[in-house]
């Protein structure tokens, strides 16, 4: 049977969702627990990878099982045997021919950021600390600029290996809530760093140095160096994957 | 010079604010880059103890220097000798007379809440997870009568010395955001234990299990036995002091 989990976890502890030979991976300690519970030993596809300290409210996955297990109930018995830091929070039966990779139809990331002169303790962990004096309502501008289809070739981070760089950005949306702005990305698919990069680009125009026009310039020539830094990993968080 | 800081925490590797003989203390910390910063050994004197575990977005606290210090740059130069878990967002000279805890004289603090069937690691550190069927709603009528002057008796934690037991509640709120409760309580001051003992007599009310009737007879009587159970620290914050 054809098995579809959807999964939580704070990355800061792993060194990201796939397996390494010497890192502490999500997909591992699934797999380990899959074990530990159906005796089975799998194989997990995630909906994509992870970078070492991103964080997922919604990643998906899948599997297949030999035996019949009751999968509406797995996750339950599956968390038994995680640690605090990853969790399943769903598990179904899926059609045969689903993979949580191929099948994906759309990914929603998010990256938060807070305004504040120092380190906010509760903050920290999960956002990026920008100066309070950045104009955040700017970034909204420049984010339509990215929305559709485009070759995104100025988001590719080098040693990137992606085939092609044309991806279709559903829809960016920035939202604002006290001291905190959070940048929802919704697409059909990512370049390896993209939402980062986005992310620090749209971060360059919130401080006033990087206009509409900049951004046009971006697509028209492909060039990285155009764009804002690669953020950091700890404010990204895969929020959820679609499927048909 | 008599100084104001006030101070945000992760509590979760903390012993709590006080100077404990064998534990980690948000007061000896600061304690500690006061002196790196300026030299001097002071006593520093928090709005109140905070719980082992328990969290501070606004925490105050006042100590004296004997030589002057740039005191509104104080903050940064402190930060430096802190580690990520603590840190002060606001140095300022205050009056002579000024003392962080007998100055005070309102406190807000903030209890968090989630509805899942699962752990959700992204919320676990800072919030207390409950069940998605309970109806966060029926908080709100239960709230009503606690606000105002009252003989809080019942929600006197055992052990505690307080010499009174009557403080006023000058607001509750209960705010809905998705998944998320935030219970946030405005008093001008609290037993031991008593943001607590309240939330877990919300959550008995939100499990239908404790009614207005409930809560008045709470008042009158005194019983602790009739609340809630005291709910674990991590959910709850400080989250500001006022002064006149």
């Amino acid at each position: 049977m054809n098995v579809k989990i959807t999964v939580t976890y704070d990355g800061t502890d792993f060194c990201g969702w796939q397996i390494q030979p010497n890192g502490r991976s999500v997909q591992q300690i699934l797999e380990e627990a899959v074990e530990k519970v159906t005796g089975e030993k799998v194989k997990i596809t995630g909906s994509g990878r992870t970078d070492s300290g991103v964080h997922a409210m919604g990643q998906t996955a899948s599997f297949r099982l030999e035996k019949n297990f009751p999968v509406e109930r797995l996750y339950l018995a599956l968390n038994a045997f995680l640690p605090p830091d990853v969790k399943v929070v769903a598990s179904e039966t899926a059609p045969d021919n689903f993979n949580a990779c191929r099948s994906a139809k759309k990914k929603t990331y998010i990256y938060r950021f807070y305004k504040s002169k120092a380190e906010l303790p509760l903050l920290e962990r999960y956002a990026y600390r920008i100066n309070p004096d950045v104009n955040t309502d700017k970034m909204r501008e420049v984010a339509e600029v990215y929305k559709g289809e485009h070759d995104f070739k100025c988001f590719k981070a080098s040693g990137s290996s992606a085939l092609t760089t044309v991806r279709t950005i559903y829809d960016i949306n920035i939202k604002e809530n006290g001291i905190e702005t959070t940048l929802s990305v919704t697409g059909n698919g990512f370049l390896y760093n993209m939402v980062r990069i986005l992310a620090g680009t749209l971060l360059k125009a919130a401080e006033g140095k990087f206009g509409v026009d900049d951004a046009l310039s971006s697509l028209s020539t492909g060039k990285r160096e155009l764009c804002g830094t690669t953020l950091p990993a700890k404010g990204l968080c895969l929020y959820s994957v679609e499927y048909d």
